[in-house]
């Protein structure tokens, strides 16, 4: 659906498509006192299953305290045209052999060790995505727009 | 800096420089009962300023109500290395026309239209960067991590 305007929605398959299409993402969380906490991480998708690793060093702790939303996007930059999908769900921490299906794999306790890296699984509750185009800034060489 | 672990700091000069290098980001900014909003958006770099036009039909007045979170990262997904800044910092909107250093281009209302594109300043208040490096996520062919 094209509003005529830039935007057009997409539907959740064509989301899950592009999302195991590429393999970085961004996880951001809300924060207290700034505004939202967004870091990059390596993912792959197993069924409608998300899984990311953070990067050493990551506040990982604040990744798990509450929804967080996973970003991805492909933009042609000459262009502007592409896509975007945000997706908004549970990130809950993994252990490394463990069923990717099976709950088991969910551990309750873990250690926060900023020099490992972690593995999340995120079960999507929401996911949207859009075909964009998005809209050049023309600055001249006065510096105007 | 690096500490050993995939993780080096980047300067604040350095930062800007990479900033100048893309024309693609990520606006973010909190929401009360849902984890981040996140947009791609283009942009320019004018001094230590940062220009970025919102895509029709984006939810524009999320992002002027409180301080919000700019994220440029560039990754090779092969070798999952590169970069990622993070701004956080005031949006305000401007107006098309105006000189790009001067106070006045600031407007105190403006109408909020889905179908405009909108131009916002964004002035940083905190920046920070990283060279990074991705772990692997590596599944086996059953489905095991």
């Amino acid at each position: 659906m094209d509003d005529g305007a830039g935007l057009e929605e997409l539907e959740a398959g064509e989301c899950l498509a592009l999302l195991r299409s590429l393999s970085v993402g961004r996880v951001a969380v809300n924060r207290a006192d700034l505004p939202p906490l967004v870091v990059p991480v390596n993912y792959v998708m197993h069924g409608e299953a998300l899984f990311f690793r953070t990067e050493p060093g990551t506040k990982f702790d604040a990744l798990l305290r509450e929804p967080v939303s996973f970003q991805v996007d492909s933009i042609d930059p000459i262009h502007r045209t592409g896509w975007s999908v945000l997706i908004a769900g549970a990130a809950v921490p993994v252990t490394r052999g463990g069923d990717l299906d099976g709950e088991e794999v969910v551990i309750e306790s873990w250690v926060v060790d900023t020099h490992e890296h972690h593995l999340v699984r995120l079960m999507p509750t929401n996911m949207t995505g859009r075909r964009i185009r998005l809209p050049e800034i023309v600055v001249d060489s006065r510096g105007y727009l």
